[in-house]
Order: C-alpha cells, then sequence, then structure tokens
C-alpha cells in the first residue's frame, strides 16, 4: 500500500479526532442546555410554592413537592445506572483511566453506555442530588472517540466499513484518550488540562504527533461547545471558553507573599478532610458491595437519597435565619430569591445556596460579596453536604464528583475567609471569594489526588495564569496530607473492584523479585503445527490469553524434570486462534482459503469482540485437522531469562503495553509466563509514615 | 537501606528540583539585570551622540559608536563562543534536545559552559544583535539542574559528596529534564509550557511523580524571578508572571468566526518565510562547516555581522522618513526618541524600532498604537531583519533564535494587520497588533516547527487563553506548510552535526527490516571468567560500549560456520571494565577487595567521566590475571531474535531507553549486536509530497 497509505491514515486521525471534538461538544451543550431549562422550571415552580407555603402557613406542600421533584428524574438516573447499563454508574473517570491504563473493562466505550451516561447525568443533576456533570462528560468523550475510531457501533450492530485499519487495541486507545481530552475540554474550558489529563491517568509512552492531535481535539471541543452555548444564550461569537463548568470571572486574583501561609494551612486541611471523605466513602461502598447488590436495591437508596438531599435542605432553609438583601444580580433570571420569614426586600441567604444546581451554587461562593452567608449557614452547610456527597458518590446513578467536592471546599473556603477578615480587619485584597476558591481546590485535590493536570484545569477554569502557583502548592499539600492516610477516591474505587491496573513505576525495593518468583507455571505450549481438537481443548480448560508456540511439547515428566516447556518459536493470542478455528483455516482444506488470502483483515473484522467458542461450529472431522500455526503467530515475542529483576519486566509491560511475557531460560526454552496481574499484584502502600509491599487480589471478571 | 532510603531519595529529589530552579531564575535575573542596564547606558550614549550629529551634520561620529559599541560586546561573545567554549554557541536548544533524546554529547552540561553561556548571551544582546536570551536560558537551567543533582562540578574538581544516588545517566536526564522546564518557565513566565516543552524534547516515558516535580521546578522558578525582577523595578510582591521575555499585557485580544481566513492565510505564509529561513541557514551552516572553521576565523564573522547589523540600522534611520508624535508612553525611561530630520515633538519610527534590545522591539510592534509605523518601514525592516537573523543564527557566539523569529513576523504580521484595516475600514475589532502577534506565531511556528509547547508557551507569555485557538491553528498550519519544503532549523542543525537523534516513532513501513539486516557482526564477546590482558586489547581496539557476556567463545571458524557468538549470559559496559580495572578487582588479589566490599557505589564515584584506558596502570602481572565477571554484568540484558522488526526494536529502545541490544538466535546464542546508531540510521523524509525512507550518516564523534 506503500506511503500514499501512510498519509492517507494519518489524514484520517485528525479526521477522526476533529469529529469526536465536535461530537463530544455537542453532548455536552445538549446536557447543559437541558439541564438549563428543565432546573429553570423546577425552580421557579418550587420558588411559587414555597412562597404561596409560607404566606398560608402549609410549607409541607412545597416540602413534598420539592421531594418529588428530586425522586423523579433520580428514578429515571437509577434506573439507567442499575438496570440499563450498571457500568454507565459512578463518574466514569475511574472507568476511563482504566481504559487507557490497559484493562479491559467490559462495555465501557458502548454507545448503550453513552446514551445512559449522558441522559442520567442529565436527570441525577436535575434530581437535586449532589453530583456535577463533568466526569460524565469525559467518559462521554471516550466513548464517542471509541465509536467514531471503530466506524462501527457493537450497540446497534452497524457497520459503517470505514477506518478498519484503526481496529487494533492502540490505535483504539490512542483514540479514546483523545477523547477523554476533548471531554474536560468541553467540561472545563480547559484544552492544556483535558490534554494533561489524558497523558497523566492514560499516557506511558509519550508521542509528539498523538498529544498534538489530542491538543487539537481538546481546542476544537472548547471551542465548539463554546460557539454552540453562545449563540445558545443570544451571545454569538463570543469566542471565550467558558466550558461546561463556569467558575465564572475573578476581577482581582492577586495575593500578597505572606498569604502562603493561610493557604499552605488550607492545603493540610483540604488534605485531611479529603482523607476523611475517601475513608467515608471507602467504608460506604463496602456495605454496599456486601448489602446493596440488586437493581432494586440501588434505586431505592438514590431515592433515599434524593429525598434525604431534599428534606436537609428544607430544613436548612426553614431552621436557619441568615437574611441578605437582594442584590441587583439576585434578580438575575437564574436566581429564585425566596423570603422565607425576612423582611421585605430580602431573601433568605440559605435558599440562595440550595435553590440552584451544585454548580452554580460553586459560583455563589466564589463572587457573592463579602458577609453574604452567615458563619452558621456556610458551617451547617459544609456539614450537611460533605456528608450527602460522601453518601452520593457510589450510588447506582450516573454521578460527577468535581462539583460537589468542590462546593464542600468552597464552603469552608469562605469559613476561612471570613476567619481572616475577622484577623485582618480593613484588609482590601482580603476577598471572601479568592480564599472560597483555594478551599475548593484544596478539598477537591484531597479527595481525588490528582496533580498537574488539576492545577492546569483549575487555571484554565479561572481564567488566571497568575494564581497557578498558589493553587499548584495547595493541591500539592493537599496531596501529600492525604496520602498520608489513603488513596485518591478514584484509586479506592478502582482498588475495590480488584481491577489490576499498572502503576507508574515498579514499587520500590523490589529489585530482589526476580521473574522467576513471579511467573505462572505449568505453561500450555502449542506446537507450530498443532492438532485442532488439542487447541478446542485447550481454548475451553485455560483462561489464558497468550499461548507460546514450541517446537515440539516435552512429556509431563520432562517438563517436571527439566522445567522446560519446549524451545520458544512465537506466540499466538486466543482471538487469532478462535479467528482461525472459526474460518477454518486448516491444512486440510488449504485449498478452500489460500486462494481467498487469509490476511490481517480477517483478525480486524471481528475486532474487539472475537468470537466465543461456542461460536465455532466443528464438526469430527474438523477436529482431526491441523493448523499451521507459524504464519500467524507472533515469531519475536518479547522474551526475559528467569533472574530478571522485576522493575525491568514492569518497564517492558508499563511502556510497551505488554499482556504477556515468556520467561525463557538460558537455552530459549519456555519455562513460565508474565502476565500483567502477575506484576499488578505487587503494590506499595505509603500510609502514615510506614512503607511496604503488599500483594493485591485480582478477580478474575476483568482481564 | 529499606523504605527510609527511599523516602530519603524522594524528598532529595524535589531539593534538588527546588534549589535548580531557584538558581535558574537567579541567573535570568541577572542576565536581564546587565542587559537592562548597560543597554540604558548604550543607547543613551547613542541618542545623545545622534542628537549632536544631526544637529552639527556629523553623521559619522554616531556611526562609528554605533559600529564600536556592537562590536565590543560582539567581541565577548564571541571569544566565549569560540575560544572558550565552542558547545555553548548558539541557543542551545539542539544539544539540550540532543542531551534529552539520550546523546551523549560532550560538555553540554558543565559549568564553564553555564557560565560562557550566561556571560556570552548578555554580551550578545548588548551587542546589538539580532539574538535573544530565551534559547539560552533554557541550556542554562538545564547545566544547573546537572551540576545540582550531582552534587559535584567537574570544570571546578570539586565534590561535595552529596547526592551520589542520583550519578547515574537516567536520573540525571530527569533533572536536566526538570532543569530545561524552569528555563523556559523563566524565559518565557510560561510554567505550563515548559513542562511541556521538557516533555515534547525530551520524554520518551512519562511518569507521574517527574512531571509533578517538572512543572513544581517551572512553577518555582517562574515565581523566584518574578519576585526578583518585581523588587529590582520597584514593584515588590507583584507576583504577576512575566518571565524575561514580556509581551505586554494584550488589553482586547478577541477576535470574529471569519478571521480564521486571515489567519490560516498568515500560518501558511508564516510556513513558506519559515521554510526560506531554514533553506538559507542551512546553506549558510553548509558554508561555514566548510570554510570557517577556525576560532579566529567565527570570532572574525561575529564582528562583521555586528557592524553590518549597525550599518544596516543606521542606514535605516537616515534614509527612511517616517515621522510620529512622540506619545506619552514613549517619553518612558527605557525609550529613546531620535528626532533625526522630523519636526520638533516628533520622533524618527525606524529609529524607535532599532534603539533598543529586539525583544523591546516586539513589545513596540504587538503594543504601539495603530499607524505608528509606515508600510515602507515595516517592510524594509522585515527584508533586512530577516536576513539578519538568517545570518547571525549558527554563528560562533551565544544566541537565541526566538526573539529575531518574533520580530520578523511581528514585522509582517503587523503589515498584514495594516492590509487589513485598509480592505475593512473602520472596523473596530481590528486591531494591528494582534496581527503582529499572529505573524510573530506563524513566522517562529514556520521556523522551529514545535506543537503543543510553543503553543502553550506563546498563550502564557501572552497572558490570554482566549486566544489559544488562533495560536494554535496558525501555529499548526505553518508547520505543516513547513514541513512540506525541510525540517525545523533546530533539527536541520543537528542533522547537520550527524547526531543520532531518535525520532518518535519507527519509521512508517519498516516492518519489513529485521534485525537480521540491521545488527552488527562480528560481535566481540567476553567469558565469563575473563582474561585482564583480553579486556585490555579489546578496549583498546574496539569501539563498542558494550559487550556480551558468553560462556565460551566459538573459534573463529565456528562463529564463521554457525554464525554465532556463544550462549548469552549477560551484558558489560565499558564503563565498568574500566572501573574493574582500575580498581583491580581480579580473581588472583580477591583477599584485598573483597574486604572492602566492591559494590556499586564503586561505579558511581567515577560517574560519568570514567577512566580512559592511559588511566588505569597495569602491570605485566596483572595482565595476567583474571576477572570474574559474573557478579558485575548485567544477566538479564534485553534481546531479541533475528525475525524482530524494526518497529519493535525501536520501541524497546525509544521507551526504555536503551542503548544496546543483543540479538540471539534460538538457541539464545549472540548473533549480533544492535546499537542505537543502527535504528537512527533509517529516517523518513517527506517532502513536498514525497516520503521515502534514507540512511543518514552518522559522525563517530558523538556516541
Amino acid at each position: 500500500k506503500g506511503y500514499t497509505f501512510v498519509v492517507k491514515k494519518d489524514v484520517a486521525r485528525w479526521l477522526v479526532v476533529l469529529v469526536t471534538a465536535v461530537l463530544t461538544a455537542l453532548v455536552g451543550c445538549c446536557i447543559d442546555i437541558t439541564i438549563e431549562s428543565l432546573s429553570k422550571f423546577k425552580y421557579t415552580w418550587l420558588k411559587t410554592y414555597t412562597d404561596y407555603g409560607v404566606e398560608h402557613g402549609v410549607l409541607i406542600i412545597p416540602y413534598l413537592l420539592w421531594v418529588a421533584l428530586n425522586i423523579g428524574p433520580t428514578l429515571v438516573a437509577g434506573y439507567l445506572g442499575s438496570y440499563v447499563e450498571p457500568v454507565a454508574a459512578g463518574s466514569g473517570i475511574p472507568q476511563v483511566k482504566c481504559y487507557l491504563n490497559g484493562v479491559k473493562v467490559p462495555r465501557v466505550v458502548r454507545i448503550k453506555t453513552l446514551v445512559s451516561k449522558a441522559v442520567g447525568v442529565t436527570m441525577s443533576v436535575l434530581g437535586g442530588l449532589a453530583v456535577g456533570k463533568e466526569g460524565p462528560m469525559i467518559h462521554s468523550g471516550a466513548v464517542i472517540a471509541a465509536g467514531v475510531s471503530q466506524g462501527k457501533t457493537t450497540s446497534f450492530k452497524y457497520d459503517f466499513g470505514i477506518f478498519e485499519y484503526f481496529r487494533e487495541d492502540h490505535e483504539k486507545r490512542d483514540f479514546v484518550s483523545a477523547g477523554a481530552a476533548a471531554g474536560v475540554a468541553a467540561a472545563f474550558g480547559a484544552p492544556v488540562g483535558g490534554v494533561l489529563f489524558s497523558l497523566e491517568e492514560g499516557a506511558s509512552f509519550w508521542n509528539q504527533a498523538l498529544t498534538w492531535r489530542v491538543f487539537f481535539g481538546a481546542m476544537m471541543s472548547a471551542f465548539t461547545l463554546n460557539l454552540v452555548l453562545s449563540t445558545y444564550n443570544g451571545v454569538p461569537g463570543k469566542l471565550t471558553y467558558n466550558g461546561l463548568l463556569n467558575f465564572g470571572k475573578f476581577e482581582d486574583l492577586t495575593y500578597e507573599i505572606w498569604e502562603f501561609i493561610p493557604f499552605l494551612l488550607m492545603g493540610v486541611m483540604g488534605g485531611l478532610l479529603g482523607a476523611l471523605y475517601n475513608f467515608i466513602n471507602f467504608k460506604l461502598t463496602q456495605l454496599r458491595m456486601r448489602y446493596i447488590t440488586r437493581p432494586w436495591q440501588k434505586v431505592a437508596e438514590a431515592i433515599l437519597v434524593a429525598s434525604t438531599t431534599a428534606s436537609v435542605a428544607f430544613l436548612m432553609i426553614y431552621g436557619l435565619h441568615d437574611c441578605r438583601k437582594i442584590e441587583d444580580e439576585a434578580s438575575r433570571s437564574d436566581r429564585y430569591p425566596i423570603q422565607m420569614y425576612c423582611n421585605d426586600g430580602e431573601e433568605s441567604a440559605v435558599a440562595a445556596i440550595w435553590f440552584q444546581t451544585p454548580e452554580k451554587s460553586v459560583r455563589s461562593l466564589f463572587h457573592d460579596p463579602s458577609k453574604s452567608f452567615e458563619w452558621l449557614t456556610l458551617s451547617v452547610f459544609f456539614g450537611c453536604y460533605f456528608l450527602l456527597a460522601c453518601w452520593t458518590y457510589g450510588l447506582g446513578i450516573p454521578s460527577g464528583l468535581f462539583i460537589p467536592t468542590l462546593l464542600c471546599g468552597a464552603a469552608w473556603g469562605r469559613l476561612t475567609g471570613k476567619l481572616m477578615t475577622l484577623l485582618f480587619p480593613g484588609q482590601s485584597w482580603l476577598n471572601e471569594g479568592k480564599y472560597a476558591l483555594v478551599g475548593a481546590g484544596a478539598m477537591l485535590g484531597g479527595v481525588v489526588r490528582m496533580t498537574i493536570s488539576l492545577t492546569v484545569i483549575l487555571m484554565e477554569c479561572v481564567g488566571n495564569i497568575t494564581f497557578g502557583l498558589p493553587l499548584m502548592i495547595v493541591l500539592m499539600v493537599a496531596k501529600w496530607v492525604g496520602d498520608f492516610f489513603n488513596e485518591g477516591l478514584y484509586d479506592i474505587h478502582i482498588q475495590m473492584q480488584g481491577v489490576p491496573i499498572m502503576a507508574w513505576d515498579a514499587p520500590p525495593l523490589s529489585n530482589n523479585i526476580y521473574a522467576s518468583e513471579v511467573l505462572n507455571r505449568p505453561v500450555t505450549t502449542l506446537r507450530t503445527v498443532e492438532k485442532v481438537s488439542r487447541i478446542v481443548e485447550i481454548l475451553k480448560s485455560c483462561t489464558y490469553n497468550g499461548f507460546p508456540v514450541v517446537d515440539s511439547i516435552p512429556t509431563e515428566e520432562e517438563a517436571r524434570n527439566f522445567k522446560s516447556y519446549g524451545t520458544l518459536r512465537g506466540l499466538i493470542l486466543r482471538s487469532q486462534l478462535t479467528v482461525l478455528l472459526k474460518h477454518k483455516v486448516f491444512n486440510e482444506n488449504a485449498h478452500v482459503w489460500e486462494s481467498s488470502k487469509v490476511d490481517i483483515r480477517l483478525f480486524r473484522l471481528s475486532y474487539p469482540r472475537y468470537f466465543t467458542l461456542q461460536e465455532v461450529d466443528l464438526t469430527e472431522e474438523d477436529l482431526e485437522c491441523t493448523i499451521d500455526l507459524r504464519p500467524f503467530h507472533n515469531p519475536s515475542p518479547y522474551s526475559v531469562v528467569s533472574c530478571t529483576p522485576l522493575p525491568r519486566m514492569f518497564n517492558l509491560f508499563r511502556a510497551l503495553g505488554l499482556r504477556h511475557l515468556v520467561v525463557v531460560n538460558d537455552s530459549r526454552e519456555v519455562v513460565g509466563m508474565v502476565t500483567r496481574k502477575d506484576l499488578v499484584k505487587y503494590r506499595v502502600w505509603k500510609h502514615r509514615g510506614q512503607m511496604g509491599l503488599e500483594e493485591l487480589v485480582i478477580y478474575d471478571n476483568v482481564a
């Protein structure tokens, strides 16, 4: 096919990224516009009835209405996330992270997942739960990328017959990372942050051309989102990046050098609170894994949370007397000032936080003028929201983690700001909103423990490069403090599901663990020319995905004595074997298939869901045939000797994305096999100043 | 040593990065302040004499003064860059790029280089040449990082005895990449851009912890620079990032959607001009390599360029009549308005461009109000400066490329802006400065062909996230158009020096090139227990750096017949052998060294400049001894079989940073060796729609 094909493939790559970016942005727009319009409807209705209830002393009416309005959408979200597509529940970031890490979690990048996710998260937010729509946007971008790049959909069983040359793990993963970046760019209006996110979570091998493409996708996604949303909002062509999450414009984000001291303390606080959050959520998830396993139970829990949220909010508004003047700004169409028992011309500040989507509450806490909220309001709000958010994450509904965490952080950040104003009265640079921002960053950093990508995302959200250093320092301290107690929340959830995710580096001090200790034995090997019946038998009895091909297989006794399973000739994958069986590429009927040229397209055609053995019909006659594996196996698989230390193997797996490594002896005879799982189970833990190595239990339902 | 050591090492890493960042920023401050003060002196003097000359009709006096003031500093710069340390000449980015790529260019990270570079670039800028100080800043950061992390200096022959555990290639390279990032952050006030730069140029293997540290360093460097410079400029604590290169604040950088059309065209223009620039510079460098080889010739050429620059500038000021009112802004202390033959209250616009450092000229072109410059002024200036800049890059002086390229681009960008104003009169969003910025970006992109890092650097320089998309698109188009004709300037210079730099990917369609075609044969192997005399002989006669260790060496005839050189047991490096020889770790005197524990410290002690054979004193008796290599060699070197295709080997080298790969046959007998050079020589070229594979000639003076 030559160089023309190389160029064509390259152009196709750019095209796929462009289409992915635009589609991701459009999905983001749909979600945003739907939430915006429906929540306007919801809160207007609620306001009317609350005003009515206050006037007539029948507060039970707005309360019940609120509960009902929360339960309705939550039911839909729960149905989607528990019955339709369980993998769509949660934020999706752990799933994307696993996928990019090379773990094949089933159904993560299907269209059905995308639909459940997008509709589900819209409903979750409308249901008034402590969730955000940002994490799901990232997942959506990943699904779209996978779909577009493969040119076919498994959910709809339709094959467009395009981009067939991208149908392999490596290419698909590259596109998914571009999609995730586009998702971040759309969600936060942070193209650079998006690129860094997909690098931080996904990349093991930096590639300039790939990164540049990913960046292009992120930029185009942010641009498209902006174009559509600005047109929708009646200011077409106002091309300042917003993203779905809009922190609003900080007029003045300067800081004094000595303010690093409070910032540092806030970082510590964020780390502590984050660790607490993760701990509670960890315990809760353990309980959930034990007791809440059926879909209906999950839906019921979601409904319970939804009504509790409404009740807590209502109680707070009812019980706390915090009045403030209705500012000009508060008369904007997306605010619903509730008078409650305040004087005329005043509104309840508590209601002002609750009567909007969590995202807008964050913005209020960042930008409302000083003294907008009382101490008590903020404290109670923080306490309740912290627990609610903790309870909400992990429900069987699509739900993002960023916004609720930011909101908690903004609440205590603003409290800190109030404290600072008290300590240093009359200072012009003191600004409660700035401290709310720092608190939000610290809290988020303490929970998710992301580093550079989170810093840049926040920088781009704020639209201010100057404030990067304080944000970075706060995130750094929060991560250090948090890491002292436990892992980041995403990692906790990944570990609890027993997914073999690969760390960045080999565990320290693992130089004295050798291949000979890690390898799997005995090894099931195949001969270069193998009988069909034996292949079928092996595929039935083994769960391995890769089989070394050898010249001749030693007898069992020989193998026991010499600890070797034949001289290595190559490696063949389960998927290749099933394709060969399915198409009956046997030596005995070579005349049939030899003319039709068995080539790589045969294997691509069925990517990524190769046949199971049940789908292969073999007659008794077929079983007697033989297959010559030599034209199909990989003749130069990576191999190491038994005295290879763990870090060396780790680097091979990490940097090259290996899945199987053959361990050979000095004369290149197979002595064992090492897979991802064998390496991943060695994990280092560092908590409370201690450090050690542990072996992880890995479940078998993920490969 | 256990986990305590792991933690200690980790803390030390952060410390090293912090110190590096602060020192890099301080070097930046010194350069900046020196240039600022001395150029103020220079231009004040020049202005006085020019005014005098105009008044009295003796323009020869200021002219000669100008030439003298240019030649003086250039002499110093030329002396430093040609006599003292030739590797300090040029921008330093190609050298850093090579270093990070894994090529050991001699003396690149020595303190002597740093001093020559820092002083030299100050003098070059003062000499009025078309150079900038940004590239050298990046190099400086790299040198500082190497110095600090190794805890010793080779130039001063002093060993602090700290950080010994960082004395190995891999660690050192990580620190150098952090240093380069700190350099970028200081130079452009672009911490995120700095991280991306060191990833784009250096990383092959992304690592979260490393990147986070690099980012920390970049942030701290930008912060320190800012702190010092803001204090120096009398506004202490004004912590908005500036960097050495200050584009100034754009009040309003909005754009209309249809402006993408002119931006795209400017991208094409930038690509074309960049390709032309690179072509001229390529031809010029060829001439230089042939004719200007002696140091004195280099100095002479630099002086010629310096006086030509002064002459051209003087002729332009004298010949072009472009007067403008002296704006309030122009009376700032760093402007030197020259009246020439203009009316009272007016100044010569031509002189306004020339009577300042190139960096400030860029800022003038970006920010001076519309109609500040005439068509003719800009056109002539662009033509002259383009040629001057082209001539200057590659001289034997430390010189950065960014500023002159930006200046050329800003000139024609502003011309485009004037054209737009002519075509669409009276449009409020039309802003000559904006077009100057786009032109500058396009030109720089066309010359250096960097991608994501350059975009982010420019975004951060401008301090505006909104304008990222236009900048990205312009850079992308400029790169595509430029790549159609030739490579980026840095790559051209690297290739002309015959340095074996590794590309990102294996060349396309190289799947049919196998290890058997690439390998080096015959292989010089060592026995597991080898005679000293044979080792010495081999080290003398071979230039290889790695030797496979085998059980027994076949006779020459056997080797010829079976094409094998013994069963592979391990791999030992030249450096290890020399250390073993130097310390006489022979079997025969085991009683001497066995008690003193020969361990890794022995090898670290002499890193990175191991002994040459001349430094090893061996008696006749010693030559008869034997060395047991088994405790020292690497028992599990990476190996592949002869049928391994090129891309598979390429990935091993690229992702794992290999330098030697042993090719074995089916029974693990050595059949050949593959080194970096063997892979790198296959290069793909794509020009004018053609694409092909070529074999590169690699010189032997770099390893």
